[in-house]
């Protein structure tokens, strides 16, 4: 008979969402070394193994890519609706032959109410040999993996971490800024600082971002109004420091990482967007004399007029697109990682 | 010209709510043999050759597996939302290497109200070669065979019947309490009971299971309150008792077949859901006073804490996911099976 | 660094909305070669080729076919919901052995308000190699061209035009009244007659037909009320009649498409349906009286009972279905040339 053990406990649902708390270490997870559920969980050697996978798939003939999961079954489970995260997955499953099966909570028995245990159960019945997820409550990566042991792969949940997004900006930065190396150490990023605008208090990608820089040496520089980025954030970690001022952020940094504003959001925060936009927007003239070589990054998508002016989304310091491509190339990497590595001992059921 | 006829008649969309109607065949259906409408429409035979290929499929290499149904078209046409059978089949018909097309009530014509009809002959100009059709209307499968003469898997069609999951039930007894074999004749369940508890008269599953385990033998005990369990149901077809005591019931069956409570269609019968829960809550003391060595089964999606405890779901006695992995096999075969029978004579345009 | 310019202009984004417009080409547009954004962009040698590949194509061997693009990654963008068109040049990608990605407005950052700008640009990124998009918006296809540079293939825009279905229309024409022909020149359709008929104004099928048939001889008469007709509409182009009475056009006529009625569109012009369905409707009596040898056709979802009865639309001279049957066809023809063709000099970033 097919069984499975709960083993929860309060320690297995992290909900790390002050960015005061530092990294602990969740221990015993990840259960399986497949998974990928913050940019914390890989050590240096893993941050370079999958980059160099990630410039191997990228360079394989598709027809012989088509064979390294040929037929393996990939289950997509997303709670939050997406294009990119999801498309970029989804292409890099299938680009290793792997069968997808898609669930969202638009069509699916979510809606019936069933808890994300028995979804996640299902989808391991069903064949799934890995689960992408992307959920709005932070934690619920873990949840997942605590129950089903299968190799979980993070692509977002709540205000919490998105670990491909953080390595699909490294291969980003070291493309630029380290002629596109693929080993890193605790000193490939020295001397570059990195600064994250905006909404850094709820976004996961700038959490994921100030987990995984700052060890290989890169000082993070955030920036933003005290309602979207408290005084506290520059105690997150070592590296980390918090500079209110943009264009002083600017003269310092070599990359600059807008986030997207959600206006609803400033509004709840009684802050007034024309005055978010005159002290933070990323404009043409600010970028020309504050930082006329820095890279310009955004997770997307981005709101032209809002946070970025499109000349610069379009402009030649953007290299927005080139994250997209880099995410199809990380996805196929950690996607293949999922499903080649052993579980630990004991560590499935 | 392509060109199609309509035989339809009354007979042809039979409307079976009533439980007290006896299983007439409802001639000639199904046109076309690879069709699975109903629990009754197989043979014993054609139920063993189901099992016998679902096992040879499940344990096929996958990439052998693949050149099945290589590059044959199956259409997937769900009025309803679900996870699990939509994942199934699709993830059963891509295993054999056909490309699967999903058509669903959230993204299609189907609401600029083209009729079923319209949507079938669609698929079917299109290139399927069947459609597996889920549908909130009783009767809805042998509707779209009329019309299209395609072979049709009925997953599901209003409180109707849901002949995959019987199917899929029965490999996951035959596999507990009969060691997993696959021919089956009228006597391979005597001397076990299968008791179906919670809202009978809405359910598709016990329907469908009631048309087929009792033809090899087995005794189907129904139990629930009057209002989701009419006294004459027990009159449905030979082998089928009614029993409203839950205890009773336990000490009597071997397979315990818990149904999803539909916590809304309770207060619309004013019932009250804790006094349902007192009665009829599958709870881990019941069971292991009362039948401690049952195989405990249930469709999905289960809600935890309402007809079944957590403790007995992922207890020791419960097959729900192994019922999941019986249903990709069942499907793979069912699929095969679909695309496999050649026609009746005359019975396609 | 990956860049992309924006060269947009108020030519780039034509809106031909009028009736009397003259077919301006909208220079430099296509810029992809690949592309079919108006049945007025191709020649009548590229109309022969893709008829004479959709005819290859389908008479293929399946597994031979699943080679022609195989891995290649193939877009489908739709911002309106769509099963014929959708399921069609989603098989028919498919068919060719490529990777398919949906985005649809249902599940997707299109809701962030994401822009179509960057939506495409994404997924490029991401490694489309063209995209199928439907739009609510005339133009939408020239815009997603001139941002992308990439082969778009136009599956609707607004009110403007659907090229394929024109395709599709000519290819079912040529199987019954020129045998099947595959080469057309200037004289293919003369002395051929095509009446379409309803609401011409705000339809793209009838709009592209009327790009595409005069140009080999056809003769088109429009027929409906003003309200959905204006009397300039006949003066949109050479071999374009009005002709508002519906037997007289019948009399006339070797081809009769019917074009789908929305009756709320019907209620918003204040026009009676019932008088609409006498003047208009096709019905059984009408055909067999005035156009007795004519072939019927209709884009679909046909609604039964509105602009055509069920018997016409389920009858002998009725080609409906092996529209959609030539739609598969046409559509892996056109997603074919899509990835075949070279891209302009300099058209691409």
């Amino acid at each position: 008979m097919l069984r499975y053990e709960v083993r929860m406990s309060p320690a297995a649902t992290p909900v790390r969402r002050q960015l005061h708390t530092p990294p602990v270490d969740p221990s015993p997870f990840p259960h399986h070394p497949g998974s990928l559920l913050s940019a914390s969980d890989l050590s240096l050697e893993g941050v370079s193994h999958i980059l160099d996978r990630a410039t191997a798939l990228e360079n394989m003939d598709p027809l012989l890519r088509d064979r390294i999961l040929a037929k393996r079954r990939v289950a997509l489970l997303f709670y939050e609706s997406s294009t990119r995260t999801r498309t970029s997955f989804e292409l890099a499953a299938k680009s290793l032959g792997a069968d997808t099966a898609l669930v969202s909570s638009l069509s699916s028995s979510i809606e019936k109410g069933e808890s994300l245990k028995d979804t996640g159960l299902t989808l391991r019945a069903l064949g799934a040999e890995t689960i992408i997820l992307r959920h709005n409550s932070s934690g619920a990566a873990w949840l997942l993996e605590a129950e089903t042991r299968l190799p979980i792969l993070n692509a977002g949940d709540g205000m919490h971490e998105h670990p491909t997004q953080a390595l699909l900006d490294l291969r980003t930065i070291l493309a630029h800024l380290r002629a596109g190396l693929t080993t890193v150490t605790a000193e490939t990023l020295a001397g570059v600082t990195v600064m994250i605008v905006g909404d850094i208090l709820h976004s996961r990608v700038a959490r994921s971002n100030m987990l995984l820089l700052p060890r290989m040496g890169a000082r993070v520089l955030l920036c933003g109004p005290k309602e979207l980025l408290p005084e506290l954030a520059a105690a997150a970690g070592p590296g980390i420091t918090v500079e209110r001022d943009l264009e002083a952020a600017l003269r310092q940094s070599q990359v600059v990482m807008m986030l997207r504003i959600q206006a609803e959001r400033l509004a709840g925060l009684q802050l007034d967007l024309d005055e978010y936009k005159a002290k933070y927007q990323l404009t043409g003239p600010r970028l020309a004399t504050h930082a006329p070589r820095a890279l310009v990054l955004h997770p997307g998508p981005i709101i032209r007029g809002l946070e970025i002016t499109a000349g610069v989304a379009d402009g030649s310091q953007s290299a927005i697109l080139e994250q997209v491509r880099n995410g199809v190339a990380i996805r196929m990497a950690v996607v293949e990682r999922a499903l080649s590595a052993a579980p630990k001992q004991g560590g499935r059921a």
